[in-house]
């Protein structure tokens, strides 16, 4: 069974999220709890920080939709907004550092921002960096920064700007923390609405390579850093832990071209179960269907380590689907047909008071 | 005697800074080597991200005026520009965290972030701020945050979003990280050029309150923890150490009614041995006599338990000038009496090839 989630008009400051998921006031069972995140505490604190926004709006702020990026007013320019988003890649850096493999993370980071602002139907315009560590290694910084660049550039999207900082005492020596800001642009009246969607869209996934940036404290738990290079799959299990996060802009601009898209959610922290719902109205509900997808080799096997409960598994990891995107049924085959891999994973039904606002019915074998 | 800094065409690479101060890539004598922050290694990491960001500017992108902020056409105006800055408050926060006093460090990187995109005239848009720690505490989140919405408040900045991570493994428990990004728009007609200095203008300076973001590694090496909470001054050392970064804001929209700014520079890592050049033409040098200011009781009391020479004291430290405003001769006086505290601390000369770019005559006792 699937807990309801929180889904009231969301204000910016739901934008801010933890490692451990979006911050949506939501509640966890114990899994994250047992691999060290706090999620009381990251209730706790998006309950203050609600306190302390809760009066101050400036001129130019907009009403964020779903919280994945802040919207702000273009100056001068009614037609267009700026959509902005800061994030870090969590703890995928301390796999990254152990295992000298660098330069993924700066992808990470890079296209999870694009994807965050993609969710307002943004285009990135810049992006500034943020590297901080304990003692600076010049090859591990370039390395880093050399991966924001490219998939910058991957996007025709400006590397404006970064901050590197040397920090003993802060960081231990061969640690370091990434986070990024993009900002990108949109014309307000392609903005995504979430009244637009009804009860009988169909919800189009595109698969999660990997686990994204989201639930790496949870997989630190379960996998031992002795098995990280033992063979797992195709590669070994850091080969699946360090897979990158990928774009989903073309992907979601190719589907634009043939279907209506109504609303779009980035499944990061928080999974189907705290996205999703973020970019519904109070009314719809969306419900899936994991037997229409696979579930990816490591998502599972994290699954059966940890013994996941349906509900863990939904609300800490992508369990396959890092993109979803709400479509009119007689749309659906067109968007599905646009980009391979993309499938139907689900549909909206009306939503009555005290029903949870996303369920997931797992495959039979799950159950 | 002080060593020539390197003053060539800037790109936005160079809004890279560092802990140890701003990107340009220089040289230090030793003292900062002795805190632990490795010069060398930022200089190094600096050549590799210009080679890498060498070939790859973006559509859009425009030329920054001594690295301070980045610049980014605003999409469909001609007319003006976007500003964008991201930047930490280096080992400050471990002065912050040991005596729990943690809100003034919000306010810190907000008017440091205004301050940055202030040299290129930009007015503050909106602001995201990334804050990680071990284990996260509500109270001090709330804290930082808090600092950070007061700061934007003050200048009518959106507190757009943000991210909390909470990421056990890369930091102490009691330990945190704070970065921000900043954006702000600027008209483009009014971007300071600094080809408009010429010898003989005047320079400006604000006071600085404290060692406002830089420093800390080498005030932590010199101050040992158990004197933090020693009288000092009308203090402790503590407060001294943990004053607040002012907002430059309004000072010099003061002083820009009232007079002719042609640059300016905000005094951060390197001192004004390395932040006023990054705004001076090649062939104009900046003469700055010290006997035109106080230097604060903390900076002299750094220099004279880290003998630090000259060259040290000025491209480590602020050494009690925060901002400087270059204007003709002719409007220094309405400059000054506009804005308490600002005194005529320097001025340009012409600069032949070889000299430095900028110079700072100590006063005769520190000789």
């Amino acid at each position: 069974m699937v807990k309801r989630v929180d889904n009231e008009p969301l204000d910016p400051i739901l934008s801010r999220a933890w490692a451990a998921g979006p911050c949506g006031v939501f509640r966890m069972t114990d899994a994250y709890a047992r691999a060290g995140v706090n999620i009381d505490a990251g209730n706790a604190a998006v309950a203050r920080y609600r306190d302390i926004l809760g009066g101050g709006r400036q001129a130019g702020q907009l009403d964020a939709i779903g919280g994945f990026g802040g919207l702000f007013a273009m100056p001068g320019d009614d037609t267009r907004a700026l959509a902005a988003s800061t994030d870090g890649v969590g703890t995928k850096i301390l796999i990254a550092a152990e295992l000298h493999r660098y330069d993924g993370v700066g992808r990470d980071l890079v296209n999870h921002c694009v994807t965050d602002i993609l969710v307002v139907n943004a285009s990135p315009l810049f992006f500034l960096d943020y590297f901080a560590t304990g003692a600076l290694d010049p090859e591990v910084a370039a390395a880093v920064v050399r991966g924001c660049a490219n998939a910058c550039a991957a996007h025709g999207c400006a590397l404006l700007g970064g901050e590197t900082a040397e920090m003993p005492g802060v960081y231990d020596a061969g640690h370091f923390d990434l986070a990024g800001t993009i900002v990108g642009v949109v014309e307000r009246a392609r903005i995504p609405d979430p009244a637009s969607v009804t009860a009988g869209d169909a919800i189009v996934g595109l698969p999660a390579v990997g686990m994204h940036t989201n639930g790496y404290s949870l997989a630190r738990a379960l996998i031992a850093r002795d098995e990280w290079l033992q063979p797992f799959g195709n590669g070994t299990f850091a080969d699946a832990l360090l897979a990158e996060h990928p774009s989903y802009y073309a992907a979601v601009r190719a589907i634009q071209a043939v279907a209506r898209v109504k609303v779009m959610a980035h499944i990061t922290g928080g999974g189907l179960l705290e996205n999703v719902p973020r970019t519904l109205p109070p009314n719809v509900k969306a419900v899936f269907e994991q037997t229409r997808w696979e579930v990816p080799a490591l998502q599972a096997e994290l699954v059966r380590r940890g013994s996941l409960s349906v509900e863990e598994r939904y609300r800490t990891l992508n369990m396959g689907v890092g993109y979803t995107l709400a479509v009119p049924i007689e749309d659906a085959a067109a968007a599905v047909a646009a980009v391979s891999g993309a499938k139907i994973v689900g549909w909206t039904e009306t939503r009555v008071d005290g029903e949870p606002a996303c369920i997931v019915h797992p495959a039979r074998d799950d159950a």
